[in-house]
């Protein structure tokens, strides 16, 4: 389905000139451009469908779209009130005759000359008229027959106060001009960027396909949830932490049940399961130990194991299986949804617009009082785990350890310490990215 | 399927005391707590289902989760090393015999005095064994026969420096212990949480139902997207808007055509749509127009018509319908979405724990340079749309008007004026929501 260009690796990676052994050693900017570059296939042609609002959410757009009509169309009520001629109301206000009411949604006639006409609010304003003034501030303060459109009142007359053109008047274009650019290629699709299309008439739209992911865990160590667990085994939450967070980020996610440390089995699992994802990502066997299956899995295949100077997630797989674009996570949870976040949902959102981009902010550490610093080792980018409060203050949940579920539980911000950072301080600013 | 209790909002309407007529005048706050009310029966029993960790995202939990299990479970290794007696190694290290290694999932024979194991991440540390030397400091640094279990290299010596008792080892309940809750009832789902209840070897989960909705747009000016528009008419985006922001939230949605702004043919709909339904949300209608179709529509329901000092979506209606719980948000889309997030999100937080509370944030008003404040009734809690930037400041995004969809779609967060204030500088305080 997608064209996959197993050479744009070489072509960009920036560490590139460095002389490489069995590992290699790359910046974390390093490795998430290499990521963006492995990635790139997924903007091609045959990868755009257009779909129904009601299904497009969380989508991005695949072109600009342009306003095709102007939002307001129409001079219209931003009041329930009567509509009139302002130079028919001097300062002290007058009485005018009421003619027949404007609903919203009619097409009314001119307003004559010394008349007001009963309008509601998103009514069109009638030719000849320039302002409205609320029902509440008329003479008498409500309509004469309100919800009768035959005995409506008109014929009466109604005391209004003297009234500036343009009051409580929307007009035509002043959300958006017809033929401006509404929305910018790459939007991603939440429901006031759906209503814009829908307030702009348009029932359709081109969007990027969901990109599908084969999500593999591996481990001689680890157990399916609900089976019994033998002595020195964990159970996986690797498979259903990546699942939930790509599935929230709008990936269609396929799982295979948990890979051996055989590295047969494991390729006999991805040939078997590949074909039709658009990524194949496994956690686990990246690392320098002595049973690394994914390393040796793809020992014949065009993938690089790289150290990425980031705790945790450090060791990270990164190339094609059998043309499949290829990202290998290690095996701890933490590490692994820290992988996601900082490399694979970065580079969907940079090539696609979808998912959305973690939004920054700056945060003070409140780390308790003084004396207990947030340590960091200064070669590396630490992510740590935080819950922001709404002081605006973030607060760490759990330690730098990546084996730490309970404590990720507890947080709702990943944050950053960048390299050259050693040491911060309660109340030192920090950058958080909301989960 | 609910049991509704229609009696619940009298009893909980912090207003109750005043005098009504036709139209009552509420808080922010008084309205929240009458819709906290007319949804509390999505609390009942029968609400409540199993599903499969893959199946709960979003969902919130019914129960409290104890930890079936510490985690980890077992001591087991931070590093891929040599697991030690540290008593063995003296302050200036010393050479030990190397044992048959311990890779991840296995249950090891306990460690001989003098001897060291090779120890992958995450194996359990033998018994015997109180700490973990890295392969990085080990001399030599590599495994001497790394993936071959036979000959492995046991019976050599590894050359390994003084340790501490307890270095790099992960001791068994130092993420969570068993017996200790894990997570607390109404907690919402996301990958962190869903990704624990699997590292506790639960495979399912008690939760609550999604909510059912029942949505309704009405008014003879509005059009469905796609059909050509006649002069004096919209098209219809409330319906497209709050239905991609309830299903953002969880629930589900059930859409009807648009209504007419006749009440018979509205009460016909509904009673065809409702059965089954959670709740019914009309838009449009609510307020003191002549043309208002869903307060003609309930007028022999037990449904109140309010006006909330809210700007804009000050009019709201509140019942049931039927018997079927009743929100009638006002007509303008902006109204639609701010009514969604100031009454019926937060009701459902503050129930059923799903969708999250949108965190509040402080953020400092950039308003482009002094001489330009933004100004708000002071008897209203006003609520504009802004842009946080990454630097924690908030750009306002269009007038305060409720018709201006574009500026809402070029928005992340709702900006909060409350009661009292009427002017705000540039660099002032508020509050936002992220949306």
């Amino acid at each position: 389905m997608t064209s996959h260009t197993p050479h744009a690796l070489a072509d960009h990676t920036p560490e590139g000139h460095v002389h490489h052994a069995a590992e290699g050693s790359r910046s974390v900017a390093g490795h998430a451009a290499a990521v963006v570059e492995l990635l790139r296939p997924l903007l091609s042609m045959d990868r755009m469908e257009t779909l129904p609002l009601s299904q497009a959410l969380g989508r991005a757009l695949v072109d600009d779209v342009a306003a095709p009509l102007s939002l307001p169309p129409f001079a219209n009520s931003q009041m329930d009130g009567y509509a009139v001629r302002a130079g028919d109301l001097p300062d002290g206000g007058g009485d005018l005759r009421i003619m027949p009411p404007v609903p919203a949604g009619s097409s009314p006639e001119p307003l004559e000359p010394g008349t007001a006409a009963p309008i509601m609010t998103g009514a069109m304003i009638p030719a000849g008229a320039d302002a409205v003034v609320p029902i509440e501030k008329a003479v008498p303060d409500h309509f004469l027959d309100p919800g009768n459109t035959a005995g409506d009142g008109s014929g009466a007359t109604v005391r209004l106060p003297g009234t500036a053109p343009g009051t409580f008047v929307r007009f035509p274009g002043s959300d958006i001009a017809a033929g401006e650019r509404a929305l910018a290629s790459g939007t991603c699709l939440g429901p006031a960027q759906l209503g814009l299309l829908a307030a702009l008439g348009l029932p359709e739209v081109a969007v990027y396909k969901a990109v599908t992911v084969l999500l593999v865990t591996t481990g001689d160590e680890v157990v399916e949830p609900g089976l019994p667990l033998p002595p020195g085994k964990i159970y996986d939450s690797n498979g259903t932490l990546l699942e939930a967070a790509m599935k929230q980020a709008g990936l269609t996610v396929r799982r295979t049940g948990i890979s051996t440390d055989t590295p047969s089995e494991l390729q006999a699992l991805l040939r078997t399961e590949s074909p039709g994802a658009d990524l194949i990502v496994t956690t686990g066997g990246v690392s320098k130990g002595a049973y690394e299956v994914v390393r040796q899995a793809m020992a014949d295949q065009p993938v690089r194991f790289v150290h990425v100077a980031m705790q945790p997630g450090g060791p990270q797989g990164l190339g094609t299986f059998d043309g499949v674009p290829f990202l290998g996570f290690p095996g701890n949870p933490v590490s692994c949804l820290v992988s996601f976040e900082m490399f694979l949902r970065p580079a969907l959102s940079a090539l696609l617009g979808a998912p959305g981009r973690r939004l920054p902010l700056r945060a003070r550490l409140d780390l308790g009082g003084p004396g207990r610093p947030l340590t960091s080792p200064g070669h590396k980018h630490q992510v740590r785990r935080g819950s922001l409060q709404p002081d605006g203050t973030v607060k760490l949940e759990g330690g730098e350890s990546s084996h730490l579920m309970h404590a990720l539980a507890g947080s709702n911000v990943l944050v950053h310490v960048p390299v050259g950072v050693t040491e911060l301080a309660d109340g030192d600013e920090v950058e958080v990215w909301m989960l």
